[in-house]
């Protein structure tokens, strides 16, 4: 499959059209169209189709995509028709929230360990994950061969965290910390900050 | 100031430019150049110059931007030099931690109320707030004026959930739940899904 050159906006959009078509298999559906599928996600066809087109070949004219098979191939695409292990880094709120979410189970990843430097913190129980001393990440994340990894601590920790995630082998980092990571190249970050999106249609008001 | 048929995807690169300016200023500068920003964000200069002068001219050739001006009117620009109240609805692990997220102060907003379907929610606290009956959203909503709001339910509840707060008077909807929402021109959505951030990195390893 000739994968090379994909734009990342096209990428981005892969993991938004699987999703819409899990929720299609779950409502029973066997068959959709580039047409359907723009109207759930306000996306037109000719993006999806042009969008699709760029990995193979899915779907035949006039009969439309088998949602299984449609579904099959994005997660082999996106390399999630396996289980990635995450490192969650910062046992606050949201590392916490994050850790109990049951929405990564079928989705293609799973998390394993938790770390926390607060010594309060540190041996607590969250869900099924006893809270790891951040001293240790380095080592416990690379024996376990961890790939990625959430950083979800105050934004003045989180530079020094993403830096031994990468020395650990951390390859994908999700940032929850309000500020801008700097990485080496191979190593990619997507960052969730709340304020960031809300601040983007106030403009609108 | 000019301020129409900007691209949505430069609007959304104010609020990045913000929160590195009110860094600097966490730091004690006073003065940035476009080369210094472009380095902390991984943004060429250029591209930065090009989307400041969408909306005007904040700097002088040869000096920089004053950091404090600049940060000023991107608050302007995105109408944030204001506080604005927002509903959350959910308060599972997500919609809680949200609730008591302290990154709201002083980027524009403030968490007014918090709604649950959960009977045996309601009623109870979370930090400063009183869990509501989602009964009570429409009216509440509507009587506070609330025109921002969270969604954090399940991914089956969250479109009727949207649909209440549309007809509630909500024009800015930032959804946690992991599917896409279908809401009336001149309302926004604005999507948070960890998932789709992690299926879009692992394309890559």
């Amino acid at each position: 499959m000739e994968t090379k050159n994909i734009p990342d906006i096209v990428v981005g959009r892969m993991p938004i059209y699987l999703r819409a078509l899990q929720l299609m298999l779950e409502e029973g559906r066997r068959v959709t169209s580039s047409q359907e599928l723009g109207e759930r996600l306000g996306i037109s066809a000719a993006q999806i189709r042009k969008d699709l087109s760029q990995f193979g070949e899915f779907g035949k004219q006039g009969t439309g995509y088998s949602i299984d098979y449609l579904s099959e191939q994005i997660r082999q695409i996106l390399n999630i028709d396996r289980v990635w292990d995450v490192a969650v880094v910062g046992a606050g709120d949201i590392g916490s929230a994050v850790a109990r979410y049951q929405g990564f189970s079928n989705r293609g990843f799973k998390v394993a360990m938790i770390f926390d430097s607060d010594p309060t913190k540190i041996g607590s129980q969250i869900g099924t994950f006893t809270i790891q001393d951040s001293q240790k990440l380095v080592k416990s994340i690379r024996q376990a061969g961890i790939q990625v990894a959430m950083v979800a601590t105050p934004g003045p920790e989180a530079q020094a965290v993403a830096d031994q995630l990468v020395s650990a082998g951390v390859k994908s980092i999700l940032n929850y910390a309000p500020i801008n990571l700097t990485v080496p190249d191979g190593v990619r970050v997507q960052y969730i900050d709340p304020v960031i999106h809300l601040q983007r249609m106030t403009y609108y008001l």
